[in-house]
């Protein structure tokens, strides 16, 4: 028997207990010649000293890490030594006997939650980041929102239920990754992007209700916190309504936020329209934790002679504005920076006008470009103060404008300081348009093409496809989105008039998904469901920026793997039995 | 809002209520002019009656598998009606008003539990498959043995941690699936075996109870009831024993046989050693459902002059034998059909002698052979009755005579109707060799080479090899292994020494397990763990045959899915895309 107690549960009540302990020498230190380690395990640690002969000479060749067993007692600390801040510290473990379990060499990261080191080494050291208490934790608190959310749907009669993820290519949304098939030369399966087709699969099959927390791949170019292999906790369910599936997920994050987060989620949540969301923050995952809301100054301009503003509303664009708190008194340098960031998303520049602090006259080089009447009105149109600086948006595209205020509101939330670190602000995001124009002109779907019209759409969307919205919707917390979902098309001849819309023709929709339109032909139940991205849930729960904190072992930049080295070549064998090196015979009409 | 009551759950006590359900048209009749349908939602079936004309008339258009919504009220059936097979038997819905919510074409497959089709069939339209109560339920069961599961080891203190499926390629034991990596031309990732360096990783992490319900990966040429992904429960514990390991393995199984099977597993589990297995059972994974244990005749045959004994035992080889009760009235056909069944095992025959009913005279052209010493005590020594066969292998490998012995067991079992279809025959087998001979003269590790010899072969497995024992354990179910493990090795001596056994030189070692090594350096705690094969167990507990029961798509031969029709050809684009036509630069010590 390696252990009687764990550690981090020893307290006053065990006191003349005889434990034996086993963990890790936390820390080791001398206190007028009488050895003590912090002893740590999985529940914390236990202030462990080495008063007597044989134990102190032991105790003497211990270094940081050795993973150690303790035979001791528990005592009371001698009055004023005890430790309020850790739950063991109004007790030690006076060793008797000491055992060397392993040994540790001198550690490449210290293993201590006050120092920060360089990503890149905690990674390929993680089994030394992973005792620190931070990550520990956050991984357990993981593990935890699992469970709450199993029992949760379980309790709700839903079925777990594994989908395949060796499966099959469609060469459309993002990149799959590949696998090639040894067995059948010159074939491959792709890695899932989602279990979608296949828990649709499940509804047509009559399973009703059906979650799954699931393992994803997409092959993207890798931004800052996107994982090549990400988790979906993937919901479908049958018989319901778009608020059936949005009382469900306000029940998960309830009971999430509730036991994890200690916070008490007033239910149903707010929710906006995707085009209110784009109106008001610029956003369809806005902030909700601050105002500070875009306004729309396309009336209030109309016929205003400033070039820029000018050739926006001649194109039937869009004039929006947002309002700095105390932006007035921006520097030079700081005004100019705002230049510098707007061109790095893509704009030309961030238009703005200052309102003097003192007088509330409007300054800057664009006001002297805008009428008397115009500048009379402004402050009011845009809910400016004195003291405050105004930024504008124009262009033709109603969005990109729409987006760039948004982007520039965030940034605004945070240089002022406007952004309650503590708050929870949970919104539905709902009513997304149905399609989106393509570069070429035709229309193509905004978030899937078996995603329903609303009632309101269904038989007029083919009329103006631009104005059609779905039964879709974004669960957003804090900025972040942390899932989505929609109810689905059931019925034939409506997927047949989408799929025309989107130009799909018949042979192409049943090449791409056959075998969901064949299962459609066989009695398919009303169904929709939710995925939320798990990894990023479990992230804004842990209070962590990257969701590379709730993952075990996150892949860095270009999906490398520091601490296995993965990827590597492979042998010529290994490509010789995978079968790369296979030509597949030249079809006449293969792309090329 | 699509229903009110779910089908299946309408009882006495709901007569009169009025109730909207949702399902599907399982069967049509019609009785004396009024129609009738059974229908069928997730919770079961209820009947549902037209008496009302302007219901009738809709009714008249439905087909089975038509997604329906009734609205109706809840009646009792007029005596003598009742229907006592089914929960819903004693009532019946008399519909008011039928909406059609999606229609179905005529059935490929019928939906039946009685009409058994083809599995390429049924798998091409799993979703119709899917409809049937057994497969239904098959699924429903897993996801209950997952939540069981997880209950108990989250009860004990688990964390479930998720670890990576893209990961590094080990080019040994079973073949990795790989995934060329894009941004990283000429690299792969390689799809997991099993999460075993991962869970020890953080068992080094200090995580000390994990678990996780792993998708794993094996490039395997396909037998009949292997998946190339199929899904694992692991589990790995720090400062464990095997008695806590096999503790824990028990309490798994004894909670999911009474919750599941409505079994009460006494435990402990029996125990054999792996020696012990082969000897008495000719297999490391012994049925237990009935005796007819091998026999070893190796010392009663000695000095036999039959030739292919003689030569044997001149070899320094095993003679074993099996009983088959009331074999002697075997037809020539069928003793000639032993032949076959030998020869496809990779044997050269089976020798057999035959008990005379009457007399009790051992015949056939066996017993010509031997002295008539042997004949007169052969039956005691083999343990046959009149009207017996004793079936012999004799091979200068004792394993191999064994394994002959212990297929012909099993296959006399079913034949003889030995075996109890109901009974639920558990067992450990434990103390596994740890070592066996390659073919090269050398050593390789049985289980991994990670594991850990037992204490009484810490110091001396060395010395030889071929008797050294570890501490690793598999668990048997009648006849089916559903998990196995070991206690590993966390001494870095230790581990050298094993490596230096296994010819693995450090530069090797540090190639295949470098980052395992490395975190070995850095106080490993004592720790061991387990895998069940959650398909296999899932299966078991289902009375499935197959482990493609319990799998929601499941392949088909060769790896293929007759549902999606993965895997596929890719495009050349996807192709030049993955840089799978990358060609590596030649290294000179590149392997052919």
């Amino acid at each position: 028997m390696y252990r009687s107690h764990l550690a981090g549960a020893l307290r006053s009540a065990d006191v003349d207990q005889k434990v034996t302990l086993a963990g890790w020498v936390a820390r080791r230190r001398d206190h007028g010649g009488v050895e003590f380690i912090d002893l740590r395990d999985s529940s914390g640690t236990v202030q462990v000293v080495f008063r007597e002969d044989a134990a102190a000479e032991a105790a003497r060749d211990l270094r940081n890490e050795y993973c150690v067993q303790i035979v001791g007692t528990v005592s009371g600390r001698p009055e004023g030594n005890e430790n309020k801040d850790i739950p063991t510290g109004d007790i030690e473990v006076t060793a008797h006997e000491v055992t060397v379990l392993s040994i540790s060499q001198p550690l490449p990261v210290p293993i201590d939650d006050h120092v920060e080191v360089g990503e890149d080494v905690r990674l390929r050291h993680r089994y030394l980041d992973l005792r620190r208490s931070g990550p520990t934790k956050a991984l357990r608190l993981r593990s935890e929102a699992n469970l709450i959310a199993r029992n949760l749907l379980h309790d709700r009669g839903f079925a777990e239920i594994e989908t395949p993820t060796l499966t099959r290519s469609t060469p459309e949304g993002a990149r799959d990754f590949l696998v090639p098939v040894r067995l059948q030369p010159g074939t491959w399966y792709a890695l899932p992007q989602s279990p979608q087709l296949f828990k649709q699969l499940l509804m047509v099959a009559g399973f009703e209700r059906y979650y799954q927390i699931a393992r994803c791949y997409r092959d993207e170019d890798f931004r800052s916190d996107r994982q090549p292999e990400f988790t979906q906790l993937d919901i479908e369910a049958s018989f319901v309504t778009q608020e059936d599936i949005l009382e469900l997920g306000e029940a998960i994050v309830k009971e999430l936020w509730s036991k994890l987060a200690d916070h008490d989620l007033p239910t149903p949540l707010p929710r906006l329209t995707y085009l209110d969301a784009m109106n008001r923050y610029g956003s369809d995952k806005p902030d909700l934790r601050f105002g500070n809301e875009l306004v729309d100054l396309t009336e209030f301009l109309q016929g205003t002679e400033f070039r820029v503003f000018a050739g926006a509303l001649a194109k039937g664009g869009h004039i929006g504005a947002v309002v700095m708190p105390g932006g007035a008194s921006q520097t030079r340098k700081e005004l100019d920076g705002w230049q510098e960031w707007a061109k790095a998303r893509g704009a030309k520049g961030l238009a703005y006008v200052l309102f003097d602090a003192e007088t509330g006259e409007p300054k800057g080089p664009v006001a002297k470009n805008l009428s008397a009447e115009h500048l009379d009105g402004l402050a009011a149109a845009a809910g400016a103060k004195p003291g405050d600086a105004v930024f504008f948006a124009a262009s033709p595209d109603k969005r990109e404008a729409q987006e760039l205020l948004g982007a520039a509101r965030l940034e605004i939330g945070q240089r002022c300081d406007l952004i309650d670190q503590d708050a929870w602000a949970f919104c539905w995001v709902v009513d997304f348009p149905m399609f989106e124009k393509t570069d070429e002109g035709g229309w193509t779907s905004v978030h899937h093409p078996f995603t329903s019209p609303n009632p309101e759409w269904v038989e007029k969307f083919t009329e103006s496809p631009d104005e059609a919205l779905t039964y879709s919707y974004d669960l957003v917390c804090n900025g972040t989105e942390l899932g989505g979902g929609s109810i689905r098309i059931h019925d034939g001849q409506l997927q047949e008039r989408v799929f025309e819309t989107l130009g799909i023709s018949e042979e192409e929709a049943r090449e791409k998904f056959g075998f969901l339109l064949d299962a459609f032909k066989y009695g398919p139940p009303p169904h929709g469901g939710i995925a939320f991205g798990w990894d990023r849930t479990c992230a804004l729960l842990a209070k962590s920026d990257s969701i590379r904190d709730v993952i075990a072992f996150p892949k860095a930049g270009g999906g490398s793997d520091p601490l296995t080295g993965a990827p590597t070549p492979i042998t010529p064998a290994q490509r010789k039995e995978a079968n790369v090196d296979y030509v597949p015979p030249k079809k006449d009409d293969a792309q090329a």
